[in-house]
């Protein structure tokens, strides 16, 4: 199966030293998980601790926490920030240590529950379309609506009209930064919320390991998601995600980095939009002269002719692009 | 033939006053052309005057109007700005008014001469990896490096390790501004050169009328260029670009929208690229209401579960980004 | 007196070929004038030709060109772009050649009529803090208010609250652009609608003359402002203001400069707000290597312990930023 | 005295709860401070507890903690982000909850040692003029160049050219974050490194308290700094600082604000820089309305008359603005 096939030679099977272990199995229930996380750093409790190689069930919650329960809810009644987009972990990964790089394959998302919805709203002073806390404007802010939205197999059913593919990814992927602690709402060179629809099943996150263990976290997972989440929202939704966790010695990340089948990303978050842009690129450059033998300024001319971007958040405190470029062209 | 098919179901087939014309040929040779343009405005001397639903088959120059002969010249010495990027035009379309669009449908483009090659480079100050003259800083430039890009059929032949496909797109179309002339580097309202790699054959894309006879300008062919062309230059090549033109009465743009086979697409240009994304979106918001029949915020927040984003040019004073939806979820 | 004093050893006086002739005085009255300008360019007829030197009284409109009549007019009805913020001009400067540099020492500004008021207001979709073209969002717009305010001898009568300090500066000053030609609400390289508070009675503004006889055009006059000119528009008025112009020869600059008893400052306009910024700063850098004798190193750090900012346009197409060095630290 | 009248009718001689008390007062040497902090949040072990009204003498340290002592040492040698800009801190507040203010009136700053120097220096991708590791190039670095600056009474003696005035305020100042923990280069909605030159003595700034007892940060002393701080770092060095502290019940703030006896003003971080000038104004329209008595448009349109915008940080992670009115014009 080709799936199977490519995650053989991926980095992560190549240089994880745990990819030949037999994987244990460790499950992440909300139970085991207890209190979620707003705030991904160094100062909290890990809840599990795992071997390179290892496969671990996470139970997500939404993005709202499930607080968010009918369309006739007030999303600015039922959420106080920062207490949004609630999180898994922190996980410790073992013989994780500053300097090494960690690899995270999203096997599978399935939605928790019976009759399972997802949910997506406007929230006032929030998305792509709206002046916000930072582009402050002092316009009328946009209504509050909340559409449910039924997760059937393959299916988002959007509305009477509109279905849309079940497109899961997870939007919040982050390992801990050295002594900061960070906002589940902003992505940065950690990772955290990039909202990059690539980051699902078939994907393989590489993120930097910058305190010891570590210290992974997860959440925040999509049924589906349009390149920015324009709105503020994807159509949110309590996950049961399938993911398999490695460790790569002493490779250094400045920023994360992402594989799939077809290319390889890196991912770049700041303000203003062109800064993530640049930062994604130059990341590209220098890692196709790192590992892939190209002259830098062959690199940078030659990404100008077949780089591809990725637009992801572009409604939260800073904006997330991922630039990829083919596997095809990165063969010697 | 699927592309026959779908032009015919185009919103240029629906809606061109000329679509049911036998197309008279035009041919915009550089002769005819004489001096080509680097300002785009209402000032200049119309070329050529056709009627909607004609065809045009234009010879273009390419982006350095050919003064980078070898791989030694430099840029700094051979190029002078405002002096780059030639503009075949302005044509004259009879009947387009103010308030009008025209469609511009561009059926084929070509490589002109024996051995064709493109032309790639880097030019000092210029590209999206380097301060410039707007992102002014004190750094020392880049170098100055020239590739001369063979151009072989289907292929590009980038360098011995890396061939590319060769997907050929109009880098500049522009209708004129009403009253401003706008250099040829620069994207706008009126178009210009937005760098869009969806901008190629089997695209249709709508421009704004905003001067007597709509003054449409052409130029800037690519055989192939990455989102956003970050080293600032694509593989640059002088065309034989064939485009059938029409127009449509009583249609006011805001910005220029482009139409594919597989989805339609609204443009913005602005810097930060964060604006140019927000005009995309909110045009394509308003396009879904006017259009299509949805609740301007069922579009929005739909756009937030299956939006996609292209980044054109993010290299030169203003950015690009297309939005674009599927036309599988406008079929009501 | 101290304001004769300086101007007697200003850049102007040292270096203007015109600064020892007798000033010719010339008259640039509404009827003069005729039709005013609302795009700056190369492509207009000339109203004036002066000699380096020479003396100008020039009757601006104000920036709606008085159409705005009452409080209870709604700008919207009254105003359609591009065709706001009319300009005088051109006019041109004997000699003057591109390469060169022009000087404009605004003398005095006066209101004109009889009663005179000045006119602010909020124009839907203008200013800094509401959603806008280019800042695409989808919230209501602000309220449209006018705002008719009388301008006493030395004060403005902003309320029966508050009286502001009568404090007249030109908003628009621009040369030619070389082949562009670009509407008057936007600032640039050339100038243009830079909405700086210093650019009153007392300085001197030096512009690069792209095109030949340079094509000076002026209007946009304010009866004060605040940095940022938040809501759009400032107490904008028709005035009769009087310039004297003078040419430097070979004196190639590549932004506006100006120059106040006090400092010197360099002019840069562009979006983001920091790129506007970092023009400003590079320029005054460059400068004081050039023409001070410093190092561009100690330039730099030094302007990191006394560059002083001043925040001009910020509600316009693109922003402008002053930087500028008390003239006490350039003595050697 | 002028300054010791305005600050007896300043809000925080009004508001606070501490003002009539006889001040204890705190030493916070270096010995009692201990450890230095480089992340502002709730999770770091509080130095000290005061009353409202309390003054405290702070021992604070350079922004390099003096590991820059000689001209001959290179910053990238000697630094390692994130341990720059060391914190004095957290001084713990009595009775101050979230959702009050607390007011730091900075009362004088004075350099430590014999023979005072500051340090200046330009430090690889760091600075307003080069390429960072935000705005991403692919440039050689700007050199790396140290100043030792002697500060000598009233005066920073740049070199031998150029003396400059001793004019001393605070780069850092900060309360803690919700949950967060801000690394203390970055400005932000909770203070943190704002490098406004109007921070210094006869300055009053308030914070909002969103963590029990407020934990109160400050470093970051700066003999002078230019607007914009471009080249990356001020006179940097060693302060005794003494500050009295103050809690208001009950003022709930958004953003940090600012009073001096000529005006108040708001501060507003973000990127790209016209966001934290947004945040600024809008910031200065809601107090204006809030504690003045102006109706919104009232203040916005009046701001657009007589608004006064300070550039502070804009080489960090985040850039800061304030925004400011005279108090000549908030008398009712």
């Amino acid at each position: 199966m080709a799936k199977a096939d490519w995650t053989l030679t991926s980095i992560m099977a190549r240089r994880g030293v745990g990819a030949k272990r037999k994987p244990a199995v460790h499950d992440l229930t909300e139970a085991r998980q207890g209190k979620y996380h707003y705030t991904i750093g160094p100062y909290s409790d890990p809840v599990l601790t795992v071997a390179p190689g290892d496969r671990i069930r996470v139970e997500t919650r939404d993005a709202f926490e499930g607080a968010i329960r009918t369309e006739r809810d007030k999303p600015s009644k039922r959420l106080r920030l920062p207490f949004v987009n609630p999180q898994n972990g922190p996980i410790m990964i073992e013989g994780a240590e500053p300097g090494d790089a960690i690899a995270v394959h999203i096997e599978s998302m399935a939605p928790r529950g019976e009759n399972p919805h997802g949910t997506c709203c406007m929230i006032p002073e929030f998305g792509a379309l709206t002046g916000t806390a930072l582009t402050a404007t002092l316009n009328a802010p946009l209504p509050e609506i909340v559409r449910k939205v039924p997760i059937e197999g393959k299916s988002v059913r959007w509305s009477d009209r509109v279905t849309l593919p079940y497109a899961p990814h997870i939007g919040t992927l982050s390992t801990s930064p050295e002594i900061d602690s960070i906002n589940t709402l902003t992505p940065d060179a950690h990772g955290g919320n990039m909202d990059l629809p690539d980051m699902g099943p078939g994907s393989i996150t590489y993120l930097p390991v910058r305190a010891p263990g570590a210290r992974l976290f997860i959440g925040d997972a999509h049924a589906c998601q349009g390149d920015g989440e324009v709105c503020g929202t994807a159509v949110e939704y309590a996950s049961l995600t399938t993911i398999r966790v490695d460790l790569i010695k002493g490779w250094t990340l400045d920023w994360p980095r992402l594989e799939r089948e077809e290319f390889i990303m890196t991912i770049g978050s700041a303000r203003p939009l062109e800064d993530a842009a640049r930062i994604a690129y130059r990341e590209l450059v220098r890692w196709m002269a790192a590992d892939y033998g190209f002259d830098q300024w062959d690199a940078y001319m030659m990404l100008s002719q077949c780089g591809r971007v990725r637009l992801g958040n572009f409604v939260d405190p800073k904006y997330t692009v991922g630039a990829a470029i083919s596997k095809n062209y990165l063969q010697s």
